[in-house]
């Protein structure tokens, strides 16, 4: 009786340690927190045949002298902007690259909701690609402020990051040396996004002649910046 | 007989298992990883008296008009820059403002390695602190490119990273709209650690002959702006 007792009970011992390890690794799976998505990339950017980006479907048919096919810190930040599905954010001091445009509009064909918000004085400097957008269709606002809306950020989904000290420039992504963050990690996309909803309403032309900035009284033709 | 087995099992059985919970939570919690810190600072910041910041130990005295003891996002900023024990790398493409001055030079006079990358254009402009932490015997460099240096960070101990859309000028902290991440996740830090040295290491005078880059041997006096 005492034997079989004790093969009893050291088996019933062996069985919950067995169970004890399976749900303790379980346990660590499952709360262990996921490490958010996290690429630096720096600028400049080797030039490269952007075909394989824009057109990844297609036969890539391309004769330019460009290297094809080849993964630069540019087509990682367009391969970034075109993963949008449902939203896409930009607030950027100065756009006037052209590919970086045509990743939006691309979006934009797609039906991605788009909103661009960038410093006033660089809206319509030469080259500047907001009024592209608008004619688009894809809904641009100016910072009403006086000084500088230097930011260089957008979010994308409203969960994915990108933001540095690279402007939305052919210079920036070509000759400076430059940085952009790109992020998942919530503590990061959070404020953005709050900032982002803040000056976006902070922007709104309907808002316009309630805001006590003195300087837009002063330049009544900014309102008109926002039509499409 | 069989009614001690049965309390014995019992109670040995219970012991195991406080055992094990007291075991998991023990090991739940060591085995977490805890999340880095990270903080986003917007701008423009408040305007504040920095008395509490330079002077942290002395009775404040200080009777300018603005307001003492407030934490702002440049208050915040500073505190990131003084909290250097080790080592400050700075990158930046402009740094004039007096404030961020005063906070390296403080960490100058307490020992701690400092090294100041900047763009060569801006390193001479009016306002420009470069001279002012050379004559305090800080090695400072400018980039010898001939394109713009275009960063806008720092990095604190080899362990947290400052970097941002923010130039190190008056105009960025009390102007402009610009944002500062503040983080110490490996992920971020290391690749800019190693963007720093790289950058450190092609802007040595003492390389400048033998750089391909054709601009700088237009500009012969470009390597001394490395003299201290």
């Amino acid at each position: 009786m005492s034997g079989m007792w004790t093969v009893k009970v050291v088996g019933l011992g062996v069985v919950a340690l067995s169970l004890s390890v399976e749900l303790l690794g379980w346990l660590l799976h499952r709360l262990r927190p996921k490490r958010a998505r996290t690429e630096v990339l720096f600028f400049p950017s080797e030039m490269a045949c952007l075909e394989h980006i824009f057109a990844p479907s297609l036969p890539q048919s391309c004769c330019c002298s460009l290297p094809h096919g080849v993964e630069t810190s540019f087509t990682r930040l367009l391969r970034c902007i075109l993963s949008a599905s449902s939203s896409l954010d930009v607030c950027v001091f100065a756009f006037s690259n052209m590919d970086l445009c045509k990743a939006v509009l691309k979006l934009q064909c797609r039906g991605v909701p788009i909103r661009v918000l960038c410093d006033k004085d660089y809206a319509a400097i030469h080259g500047s690609q907001i009024g592209v957008l608008r004619r688009a269709g894809i809904c641009a606002r100016c910072d009403l402020g006086s000084v500088y809306m230097h930011h260089k950020f957008a979010v994308v989904d409203n969960r994915l990051l990108i933001t540095g000290s690279l402007n939305w420039t052919m210079t920036a992504v070509q000759s400076n040396k430059e940085n952009v963050i790109v992020t998942e990690d919530p503590d990061l996309v959070g404020p953005f996004l709050k900032e982002f909803q803040r000056l976006w309403l902070h922007s709104d032309p309907a808002q316009y002649f309630h805001l006590s900035d003195p300087k837009p009284a002063d330049k009544p033709t900014i309102p008109s910046t926002d039509k499409p």
